[in-house]
């Protein structure tokens, strides 16, 4: 029972921080040159709340539910400005358009397997119809991301339920966040290791703003891995193309909040560069990798009111253009650590067919850091 | 006689719809110079089955399910060449981003309402598992489209089930096409009047290579309606911003077909075009509406098959840029009278709270078309 | 009589031009709902100026330069929110991908023939670095659209110069502007008969905000010409593939201008609705059409100053996306007015190898019309 | 005269490839797991051809154009499959929407400064024009990008001709390229140090179809340099927001080859991954960056013939979706390791104001390289 060693630690300890000994920037792991924030996670912006809902059962589920709320409030009622880039549309996340068109969201994000979509957005719209204030919604645009657990995960089963994802938004909280085989991290495959649900974050220098960017990320894609400088892909023998069936398939879902006042044009160049801090753990963004990056900011003075007197201006104080680098920064440095923290925390899982996934060979990996 | 005999077959064969005696071109409205198929309906391309769900209960169950399959045979192991293009993108059309990126879809296209999305997903994702040589399927690209019917249906009791839309691809056929007050069109409204499914064809002579393209509607928009020439939306003093409230949303599910080779870029052009043909029914894209144009062609030679060997080489003939004007021409033809078509095909309905939205007053419009 | 008397002073002062009287509003061709403003001119936006610079030289230069002034300040030290929405991609217009990604314009609009963009990015250069508070600018972004005038125009010959660029912008005036067979539209066709410049507006009644929008049109594309609800492509048998040579090939390019508070992404949307208006004139975006929507608000609170303090809030008031509706009615208005008043401007025209493009049979339209 | 000691090893030594001496593969960096092209350069691609003006003359001038011919015959009458992607848009890269509208390139790519891309325009309409069997041409669509020298060049004095652009073209030739501060790569600056043009390519093995994908980059960016694994960047003290005014601005243009037969929906998935082989040098596309990757392919099965006959089928034979993982993963380290040739070709330089941008500190680098 391998995989239940990491939640009867954290049902120990969730208190306080533990999960930090084992990773990565404390084993030694050299990610950029901005610091993190507090917990070195998506809820170090503030108000934003993480819920996992995971289903381990018998020996072929593996799978969950990620919920990711902006803020702890009504989202329809307080919609945040965001943006949604594709980084490669082989995938089936719900309610790009509206994000794309609109500029804002106005739910919790969803996070779980392909097949679980539908789930995913019947599970949004009937939390939506239930809070108070809501009586009157009769459209509520769900966003709803997925990546493939099949390979661990008898997924055809449909495993995942309305009422799984109304548990994960419910349990979502502030703090710290699980990470590794957990909610829609759980039956995911990254370069080849056990992937899983990985976080980082980034607090720019009072200089800069002070902001912070967090990024929570749902690993299930393959290319060739390399950690701290080190190309790891090609020293364990498991890189693109090794053999000719090889191809690195596998997806990405990537988050990024910001307590920085940006609006969605400038949130979707923000998610623009998630990919590329994905390029630097070595993926490839495959063709049948569904990567999107969902970006939002849950500044205060920027939440849009889902009711407002026709013609009331929309005041607004934001960043422009000419103070995005540092975000981008923020957002590529976060994107990589959270990738390779998905790495570090998730746990060999036996699955589906009794299909085994390593662990990354973490020792290995570090020893090859320290001593390049 | 050519054109009546479609009309006669259906009189013979239909309980209540003699739709072709009341179709405005039969009434004597002009729209464009081409010339329509057979039908005048989608289904005028060959192979493109359509099939409806009409759920009329009580007093306050008014909504519906169509679903449109570019061919008869098993879309997912045989994709087709598709574009998407978003007219204005406050919607929840789910699958968007695959289709864009691949450039092709391998499931039926799913119209219903705006809080059935999820069950038009799992309705897909359940059929197309169902199908025989899908064993392996373990992914699949629902493309599910929504208008909001919840002026007159109880859209928050989520009265369609993924029965429902199964039901509704397995009834799929070919042949005429049932307009106005069926499918995802029995509840919807447009132009203030009673929208619903409308469709209509246009078939290009030899010279310009002989191809149909056929339309199909879910109309639920608002605007400043032109019929034929005529402002009818003034003279009926049914018009945008007529009252500070009126604010003219809703939305418009727009579906190309052909079985011209084309292939997805040159899709995403006549889908494009789509929206024009919307514009010269008057209708304005307004805020709240989600207007979508979903295109594909039936072109055999152009089929993906799911699975091939890999570095085999795709062989396609198909259509360049230069020959596509005539292909956009129709489908802003066809795009305008299917619309058209619906108003005339859609009769007044009773619904939630007892609402009643009225038929156009066809006589009124055309009496006004007939003198002008 | 307050429309007569723009018309009064333009009769006056300059020496041929007295278009008022024969554009079709006055000669009672009907164009929705909304009011014009008093010029029902781009320039009734205030602050825009419109400069052309018209060369007519010989019997084969038929050929200009129109420049359109957000504002008549230092546009690269204060710049404007801006979109531009591509209907049909097959053109040369520079500028872009900067507009898309910063969501603002820094210099005048110019538009002109295909082979002259270079001549007016040269002019648009050399023009900002020459304004005072610029002489530390090495970057600007030149916005040149253009159309193909090379039925009628030498355009091989490359006649317009760089300062013939300038001398568009330092003519750029506010007040009427000319329409017909002046600057960009010198040498343009539009349905088969003379095109050129346009221009119309709208003004919103109070109730909705009381904001201006203006669009200026340069027309040089095809289709099924419909005039006031009456089919006259047909009629006059003009129309696309009526015979097989025929595709009605051509281009639109189309400014938008509004002093309502909008920023990028509503401008983007309002600029996708002038091709609705475009549309319900009978144009239809042809492949060999290079249809572009420029749109910016010249909105005082949301200029973008070149320099400003490093994180320096940007404040901003602006509409939210639901007060856009009544400006994307106004847009589609003022489009299909704008192009339909460039063919009752345009005089007929003899150019390049003796070749003769008529001006629109304007009686025999309004007779048409008058009489429906 | 430091700057002329390259060119005069050049010159005496052209005929073989003697460049790689001093290539960071050759000197012991390592790029990913694909084995290049013979030359490892964009030329391996077979028929692409390359030409470079540079221009150095007195204290001020440090500028060039470069120009890459897809194929060596006539580009307007055999167009090639192509598509941009836009990594940043702050830029004024010419052509694009053309590109994505109609998915071919019909000119030779240009690249030069940000203030000549009129020039580069010019140039290509005259050379366009002047090809035999375009006599009938009246719209050419040049693909023009640039970056911004104007740190080393004084670019305000638009130092560089139509005739230069011609010229470029003109030289243009197969085998190997002059890398570092030749052509439009003379006067830019990347990571703080001398950047210039870099080049390299991959080469398939045979199981993966042995195509090849070759690019060409002109660098002139900033970020957190990263070769071979390490932090060159932090290491050498040039890294983003060192201090409060670094912000690392600057542009990347990107040209991608291929003699696979890809259509333009998957050219432009290849273009998007070589942002990411950008990321992996630590490029952080800053705000002030333009960022462009135009692809193309040269398979002559799918070239676009300007003419042809109505109606009358493409015919082409090309990947499918499914066969691209292994081009992206070539786009990918090819791209990384031509920014990174660039950067060890380029010398050292003095330019406007006396100012001098050193050349990467090679030595140093690659002791840390070897000995990590």
């Amino acid at each position: 029972m391998k995989f239940l060693l990491p939640s009867l630690i954290l049902l120990l300890t969730m208190n306080s921080i533990v999960y930090s000994q084992s990773r990565p920037r404390e084993l030694g792991v050299h990610f950029g040159v901005l610091p993190t924030g507090p917990l070195n996670a998506i809820t170090d912006v503030a108000g934003v709340k993480v819920g996992h809902l995971t289903k381990i059962e018998g020996s072929t589920i593996r799978t969950g539910v990620t919920a990711i709320l902006p803020h702890g409030g009504n989202l329809f009622q307080e919609k945040v400005p965001a943006a949604i880039f594709v980084g490669n549309g082989f995938g089936k996340l719900a309610g790009v358009t509206q994000v794309q068109e609109l500029g804002n969201i106005e739910s919790p994000i969803i996070l779980t397997n392909t097949l679980s979509v539908a789930a995913g957005i019947e599970g949004v719209v009937k939390y939506s119809m239930a809070q108070s204030r809501n009586e009157q919604l009769q459209s509520v645009n769900a966003v709803v991301g997925e990546t493939n657990d099949g390979y661990l995960n008898e997924i055809r089963g449909m495993h995942l339920s309305t009422e799984d994802v109304i548990q994960a938004i419910q349990d979502a909280k502030s703090g710290p966040v699980q990470e590794g085989n957990f909610g829609a991290g759980t039956g995911t495959v990254c370069f080849g290791w056990k992937g899983g649900i990985g976080t980082a974050s980034r607090k720019l220098p009072e200089s800069l703003g002070g902001y912070t960017v967090g990024v929570l990320v749902q690993t299930n894609f393959g290319g060739n891995l390399q950690i701290g400088g080190v190309a790891v892909g090609e020293k364990l023998g498991k890189y693109p193309f090794r053999d000719a069936l090889e191809k690195s398939d596998g997806s990405c879902m990537i988050v990024v909040a910001t307590d920085a006042p940006v609006l969605e044009r400038n949130l979707e160049r923000m998610a623009q560069r998630a990919m590329m801090g994905l390029a630097k753990t070595g993926g490839i963004a495959s063709n049948g990798s569904g990567d999107y990056v969902i970006a939002f900011s849950t500044a205060e003075g920027l939440r849009i009111p889902h009711s407002s007197q026709p013609l009331s201006l929309q005041k607004a104080e934001f960043l422009g253009n000419e103070d995005m680098t540092s975000l981008f920064l923020a957002v590529i440095e976060a994107t990589e650590e959270a990738i390779i923290n998905s790495l570090f925390a998730a746990e060999s899982m036996t699955g589906k067919d009794g299909r085994v996934v390593e662990a990354l060979p973490k020792a290995q990996v570090l020893e090859w850091i320290h001593n390049k």
